[in-house]
This record gives C-alpha cells, structure tokens and sequence, in this order.
C-alpha cells in the first residue's frame, strides 16, 4: 500500500482521517511565558502554521485542536483570522493525555455530526509545524494497517541511566533505541478503547500514546523514520529556527517586473543574473492582472527606469486580496528606482512611499524602495549593481517588517 | 568545594585544566555541505566561539584543538586572525574517539614544553559555543573528587526500544534516564588511561566518553544537569538559533552619545525612553575618547541635529581598534540626524555615508544612518519618534551586513 511518487494522497486515502493537535493543556506548567504555539512568526501564531500543514491535505477531514479553556477565544480568533475551516477547538485537561482524550472524544459524540468518527486518527504536536504529506501518508497507510504508527529519530545523545546519586550506572547502545516524536497514527477505534481502558495514573503521568495502544489493545506500534524538520519548538531559540526554515521556503523565487523602458528591461535581466540562488522570471509590466502568474510566487521585484506613478502597487495588493495571498505569508514587494540623472529622492516623495508602504503593510505586503543610479562610472555601476543584488535578496530574505517603507540606496 | 556565587573560577581551581576540543575528524561524513564548526556567524566561524568560552577563563590553560588534517591550514588562520593565544591544533583521527585519544597525546609527548600535562582535562564539542564558566568550572571541581564528571540532560522525546522489524518493543521510563552531554571532564591520568587501554573496536563504534572511563578504570562519572543552552549545532536551523542567541546578548545595551544642540540632548532622552527594553545610558559627545565607557556596550547611537563632521566615526572606530573592541563581535553605530529644515540628503551625502561605512566594515563596524524631520506636526512628530524607537532597535538586534552605509528615515 506504499504511494508511489506521482499519486497524491487522496487517491491512496479513501476513508476519513482526521488530526488531533494536543496545544497546550491548562497551560501552567510554561509559568509566564506566552506558550510556543501561540508565539507568532510574520504575526502568525505558530499553531496556525501545524494547523495548516495538515488543512492543505484534501484527505484530512477534521483537525481537533485541544487549547486550555483560558486559551479558548485566543484560538478561536485565530482559526477565524488565517481562515482555517476544517478545525474544530475543544478543551484540554490538566495533562497531555487527558487532553488528548478529550480531543478523542470529540469524534464520539454522536449527537455532534460535524465530527463523525474517522478510520484514522494523527495525533500531532501543535509545535512541530513542518510536517509534510509524505510522513503523514505513510504514518496513515501504517496506523489503517498496523492499527497504530508512530514516527521515530535517531538519539541525538547517547542515553544513560543513572542511579539515584547521580552518578552514571550504565549507557544504553545507541542502534537499538530510538527518540519518538510525532505525528503519530492509529485506528480511532483502537486508540480511543486504550485511553478508555487505561488507569488514573497512565492520564496523570503517563507519556506515550504508543504505549497506551500497546498495553491496553495489544496493538505494536510500526515506526516509520521522520525527517529532521519534525523537531519540536521548545525554546526561544526554536523559534528563531522555525522562522528561519519558513523564511527560506518563502524565499525560493521571485518574479521581477520590468516597466517597458529599455534601461528597466536590461537591468532586470542583470539582477535576474545577480539573483541566481533564486528561482526568477522576468515579466513585463501591464501582466500584472495575470493572476495566475502572481500566485506563483511571494516575492516581486519591480523595477521602473524613470519618474513612475505607484499606482501599479495597489493594484496588485489588490490582486493578492483577491486570491488570497497574502493571509498565510506576507509578500514583499521590492520596487526598484532606475534613476538616470544623479538626482535624490525629495522629502515629499519619501513620506508618500513611506505612508504607501504603511497601507499595503495592512494587507501583509512588505513594500521597500530601492534606488541606483545610472549616471555613474562603470566601476561604480558594476559595485551598484552587485550590491542591488545583495540588499534584494536580503529584503527578501529577512522580510524585515520594520523596515518597509525604506528607500535605499546602491 | 562548591564556589559561592562571588569566588571567581580562578581561586577555586588551583591546578592545571585543559580542554580537547574534537572538531571533525576527517569530515567525511559531513558529505559536501561545510561542516557546522566552521560555519560562520557574523563572518566568525562557529569554534571561534567555542574557544572563546574557554580561552576567556584565566583558570583554563590550553585548547587543543583536533581538526581534520584537511582544515588544519584554515583551522591556524581563524586561530590567527580571532588572536586565540591558548590554542593548539591537533590532528584528528577517522572516528570522534580516535580524534580525542589524539587529542589528549599532545599532553603526553614530554618533548613538548608548550603543553604540559593538566590535572583536569574538559572535553566539549566544538559545536556546543554556549558553555558557561558556571557548568564548566562544576564539571572540573567533579572530575577533579571523582575522577569523571558529565553534564546530563532531561530527554526530550520518549525513548524507545524497537524490534529488528521496526516496530515498538517497549518504551522507557523517562525519569531513570537522561541524555549525556558535553561538556564531561576527567582526570587527565584516568581518561588518557581510559584510551591506551580500550579496544579498537570501541575507538572505531564508541561514542560515550564516561562509559570508557568507567569500563577501563572503574571510574563513575557524576552527573550535573546542564543548561538548554548546552544543545549541539547540528542543522542549518541550528545556526539560525545560534545567531538569534548570539544577537540577543550583543544587544541588551546601547551608549546614547548626543551632541551639544539643546534638540540633540532632547531626542536622546526620548528615545532612551523608547528603548526600553535595552540598557541604555545617555552621554554627552566628546566623552568617545572615554575608552572604559566605550568597552562597555556593542551598541552606540550618536544623535547630531545639525549638518554634522563624521569626523567622529573614524575617531570612535580608532578608539575600538586600540582595546580591540570589534575583532570577535561587530559593534553598531546608528548615526540619527535631526534635521531642523524639511531637506533631504543630496546624492553625494548619501555616497560619502557609504563610502564611510563600507570603510569602517572592515574594522568589523556596522553604520548605518536615521534621518528625522522635526518640521512636522504634532502626530507625526510622535510617530517618527516611534518608528526612530523600532528602527534603531532592529538595526541593532539584526546587525543585518547587507544594510550598512544605508540612511534610512523615520
Ligand atoms: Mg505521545
Ligand atoms: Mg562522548
């Protein structure tokens, strides 16, 4: 029942699947601190980013999201402002698996018919939000066939036992271990009898669902080896790492626009060069309306050789409004000035990109202005045009909220 | 033994300690990427770091190095040009254990005065730059009683034990057991005994440290929890974490240096205000040549409010050149201009401020210009003063090297 490469998911899952993200039980335990899953990157919460990862998939049916009652309307806003349509928010219990279970019971509910029981149930962490089809698929072939699937790492440490004095006792061989993680799978109806049969102190204290289907249904668990990517956002840092992972898949491609001078032509085409760690296109100005080209990517680079309204600039927001755009992710827009004579930008015309930029910034598009100019000797034209290069790509890269509205200078 | 909070590392430790720092072995497996000790951060590879944590303790007399013989000649230039004065370079084995063995030799060649045998050897990974004196100085008080020590973690995920067929055999008990970590430190009699005496099978599969100290000498390690922190650089998100933390602790102050103008002063106080969140002091030009108030920050924003000499760049740029201010970390100058008259900067003004930047980079010096108009109104007086709060606390959080010689307006 493996996929192979070209099948997508809905061919080969043809029973309902649903997902229960345990977010955060009563929330206590992370004393003051805002809770990973509801710290944001590009103002998005992080649980927003799992929740996506698994709505995307036309073969995911329902995704339970377990919050702390305290949590309830924050969670709530956010399925209502990213537009998520599949997730139904229950609350949690005082621990991860009471939580869990609550989460379970949603689908038992018979009198509630927006969440009929699945075949299969994935139990996923709110914090780990870079699970990809792949994993999912096979973590649900697995759990439909095995009864229960789980994904696994390899130790990153070695393991030691230690004795009550702290003092090492023994260290385990590496090769036969392995760290659990999530996602992980089960058939509903297995998983839901272990968490039915199992005692108070497995709900208080107990850690691992696999376990739970294991001791109570007899059911081993097939483990399945999970990418790198499925780590969990524990820490500050983590979430310094999760951006930087999302900020590079935003950052793969752009497309640049030339107004129809000849000047803005040719330096599209030597910024196309100068960008080649991206995938780039080069399209004319006035195909803006493409929308269908717009949606390829997040990044735009606009270049104009003279004096030019920012008209253009609404009127493609507007376009990203219309299909959506820029709810999940923000755009950047990087509008470059060619200017032919050495002439600087007047006060006027920066608060007016400034306050541009402020409007689109609404609508989650970064606006920043770059400005070079041509009337300069040839060395100092090849240093403009290779430091064009670097501020585009590090507008992209970075998109640095606080800096929209710039106008910088190569 | 313990220390007490105020007894610096140097009075308790009253012999010699050493560090072995294994850095790669041959590299190999590493593939094709580089390998991540010598991935830079702020144009500093990462071991850099790493040295760093142990060279600036005065009770740590020598780093051995041991790299792969491939990395020997880059290894020497990033010795050389980050003015590491403890460190030795060794070369390394085929296999992490093979590297420390070598490593801990250099001790043992009695022909070789410039490293006198330690009573108390650390070994810490190379990719682990976060180590405090704190844990270090506990882990060497530790192997100095006992023999062995280690630093040790909580797990993180459950362990589990698999059957040959990849499925769940059994799952851990998480509180009996943790992960070891680095740094683990030893007698040096013991752990170089440890070596001559183990197989060639464990120098070719072995991983742990303390189970050879304790399987060849008999010797228990004690464990000592460590901090989060103490997680290895292992991923490319890794070093993205890595930087968010670097950058956080170069920026917890500022220095306000405001000229004479009644405005200038003004606007300090204001926008110390605004950088709450930072340690700010404010000080009056012309005290740069105050080098122990100048030592005490990376971070300096000098505020003019009339068309002003940079003179004092270069000046402060000499300054940090002469304590060595820049050669680990970049230090940041956000020159904020007030401007009295609604005017804009001429196009040579903006070339003559990148001209300087790009001069003053070479000393590890990051520029970058804020130009705020005081002929507005009110509100949008109020508002620059905000957005000047916001862009000078990004400029000096990302310390991004692409924006340098940028003027950028509130
Ligand atoms: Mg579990
Ligand atoms: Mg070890």
């Amino acid at each position: 029942a493996e996929r192979s490469a070209d099948q997508p998911g809905r061919a080969v899952v043809d029973f309902p699947v649903a997902a229960v993200l345990p977010a955060g039980g009563s929330g206590e335990r992370m004393g003051l601190t805002t809770p990973k899953q509801f710290c944001s990157i590009f103002n998005r919460p992080l649980i927003s980013y799992t929740i996506q990862a698994f709505e995307r998939l036309p073969w995911i049916v329902m995704v339970v999201v377990v919050v702390a009652k305290d949590n309830h309307d924050l969670m709530l806003n956010i399925v209502r402002k990213f537009n998520h349509t599949k997730v139904k928010v229950v609350h949690g219990g005082t621990t991860r698996h009471r939580s869990i279970y609550n989460g379970l019971q949603a689908f038992s509910d018979s009198t509630d018919s927006s969440t009929p029981k699945p075949k299969v149930v994935i139990i996923h962490d709110a914090v780990r939000p870079f699970v990809e089809e792949d994993l999912l698929l096979k973590i649900t072939l697995a759990a439909k066939e095995q009864g229960a699937s789980g994904a696994i790492r390899p130790l990153v440490s070695t393991v030691i036992a230690t004795t009550s004095e702290s003092y090492l006792d023994h260290s385990l061989e590496r090769a036969k271990y392995r760290a659990s993680e999530m996602p992980q799978g089960f058939l509903y109806d297995i998983i839901f009898q272990a968490y039915q049969r199992c005692s108070e102190f497995d709900l208080e204290f107990g850690t691992e669902c696999l376990h739970l289907a294991l001791q109570y249904c007899g059911t081993n668990a097939r483990l399945i080896e999970g990418p790198p990517t499925l780590w969990k956002v524990t820490y500050k840092r983590d979430l310094a790492a999760a951006e930087a992972i999302i900020k590079e898949t935003l950052s793969v491609s752009a497309c640049i626009i030339a107004e129809a001078e000849e000047e803005a032509v040719e330096l599209a085409k030597t910024l196309q060069k100068n960008l080649n760690m991206m995938e780039t296109d080069v399209i004319p100005c006035g195909k803006e309306s493409n929308v269908q080209y717009l949606s390829k990517t997040r990044n735009f680079i606009h270049i104009s050789a003279s004096a030019s309204s920012s008209l253009w600039v609404l009127e493609m927001v507007k376009c990203f409004e219309d299909i959506d755009h820029a709810r999940l992710y923000p755009v950047v827009i990087v509008w470059v000035q060619l200017s032919m004579t050495k002439q600087s930008a007047d006060s006027q015309e920066t608060d007016e990109f400034m306050a541009l930029a402020s409007e689109v910034k609404q609508r989650n598009v970064l606006l920043y202005g770059i400005k070079i100019d041509h009337s300069k000797e040839l060395e100092q034209w090849q240093r403009s045009l290779e430091r064009l290069g670097q501020i585009t790509l590090v507008l992209i890269r970075d998109r640095n909220m606080a800096l929209t509205g710039q106008m910088l200078h190569v």
